[in-house]
């Protein structure tokens, strides 16, 4: 597939009817922006460091959008569009150009977002995915990591660590695989392949949280981010963390507690409430569909203590990927 | 240079004051956006691809931005802000990062845009930057190249060939250097190294210019694009194509005219005018201090015809670069 038909056949489908003139032109025109302004992230995913070279196109294509649509997500705004750069290591063949478009159509429809533009380059090493994405920001002031106060109730939803250890049993670096059972390792495997951004959380967050964040780099380096950034610091009830089965019987199996903790790739959501409004943020989360859980809470200092069971208490090391570790 | 600092130390002062929150956030909030709507564009370079691994950190990222605003200046639209994503092939040294945020502050300077936010991972082999670039559209109905008429006269401003001269002489592939003299040399040198969006264009392309677009693959593809898209022809009057001293050197000594009709990274606009209004279009891109000149017309049928000195017709070929070309 040439670049020409690679844009026409695979892309152009996707893209905006409103704003995106079939691709035809080199610029997007987004003319009714919403009032209330926009919402911009932008995250990039490289072959052999975000994802697998066996990985399908298609579940490549579906986390670009996932961890983009993410960012937006924990920013209670709501999808609209988003520009795709693409680096491809050779020609694309027709299987991977159809893979790629059919990942990126059900991600648009699960998100409700639409292709606004890109470019189609030639990467020199591994093929990479770069996403801007937009979304329509919510009616309240922006929603930041940046102000959290002391006493505010801290909340994740869904579980942590599931995607971590579907990362190590891909690596074939899990010796709690054992302890699992085929469809605990099929949910694991899962949830590192296909992200679920929690859309349904913008009303709670827009009406409750006072900061949030998605939780991509493991809770406790993106809980000391956030921390960092509101001055302030957190106390984390380790037990009350939410764990899946697989999860579950992982933790007991072995020491695999670091997945949960600083695994990353969870694309879940941490939000500080103020406690006035934590039963009715927590009421409104379940009513949306997307389970919080309570895990500690927002404290004056600084830095992020874990109390384990038992009553011990240990900062917990603010520690995550960093790309350019030596 | 780690990840954590290169963002804090030399990113974040390039930072939007208003909409970034100083890159502490993992999303930016445009929250005044134009009521007129935006224009979005996408554009990626990629090293050994785009530029050279001895280029100058400083001139990549000056020219990352550049190409981007090139398409926000052909669409008549005012550069406001952008996305940038960066693959480093290995942790940035703190002369790397400084040469690239200094490229990136004076093209900021120059084009008058802030950065939004972005995203820094490991690339597996080649670096490369992607940028998406957000522009004011312009108070009239979109600018593109769909909708250019038969008649429409054809200008482009500045000079073509030049940056594909330079890159030639990069190469070490231009028969033409003996021709040149040394400031000939570094004129085309910089041409390639530097593009300059004709952002004084836009007041004269959105008020007079039926369809616009920037030529980054050389006229005789882009032209080409620009009729298929609005369903048209054109014809090209080739001794009217205008060329720097230098380019007139290397046309002269050796049959380099190829660089000027298809050699890419011009960066000037390439616009079609209503006959009626193409006088006035003309004084004020000259008022506005951009050199425009008339190339030829747009008529009916399709192709790009060339008439050559002495009356000859040649349907001009659609070359151009292709990312996958076997």
């Amino acid at each position: 597939v040439n670049e020409i038909d690679f844009i026409a056949h695979y892309l152009a489908p996707l893209a905006s009817p409103r704003y995106a003139h079939g691709l035809k032109d080199d610029a997007a025109h987004l003319v009714d922006v919403p009032q209330r302004g926009l919402v911009i992230t932008a995250d990039a995913l490289v072959c052999g460091v975000h994802f697998f070279a066996d990985d399908a196109p298609a579940d490549v294509a579906y986390k670009a959008l996932a961890v983009n649509v993410s960012d937006i997500a924990a920013k209670a705004a709501k999808p609209l569009g988003y520009t795709l750069t693409l680096g491809l290591s050779e020609r694309p063949t027709p299987a991977f150009a159809s893979g790629l478009a059919a990942g990126l159509a059900e991600a648009q429809a699960a998100f409700g977002i639409e292709l606004l533009g890109g470019d189609t380059v030639a990467a020199k090493g591994a093929w990479w995915l770069s996403v801007t994405a937009f979304g329509e920001a919510p009616p309240c002031p922006p929603l930041t990591r940046l102000a959290a106060k002391p006493g505010d109730v801290l909340y994740v939803s869904g579980t942590l660590g599931d995607a971590a250890l579907g990362l190590r049993l891909r690596r074939g670096d899990a010796p709690f695989a054992s302890a699992l059972t085929a469809e605990h390792r099929a949910h694991v495997l899962r949830r590192y392949l296909r992200p679920e951004p929690r859309l349904g959380l913008r009303d709670p967050l827009g009406a409750f949280a006072s900061a949030a964040m998605d939780i991509s780099d493991g809770l406790s380096l993106d809980l000391a981010r956030l921390c960092r950034a509101s001055a302030c610091g957190a106390n984390v009830e380790i037990d009350t963390l939410p764990l899946s089965d697989a999860a579950r019987q992982a933790v007991a199996s072995d020491p695999a507690m670091d997945a949960v903790l600083s695994g990353g790739d969870d694309y879940e959501v941490l939000a500080a409430v103020p406690r006035v409004h934590s039963d009715t943020f927590h009421a409104a989360a379940a009513r949306a569909g997307v389970p919080v859980t309570r895990i500690g809470q927002i404290v004056s200092g600084n830095g992020v203590t874990g109390i384990f069971p038992g009553g011990q208490r240990k900062e917990l090391a603010a520690a995550g990927y960093d790309h350019f570790r030596t």
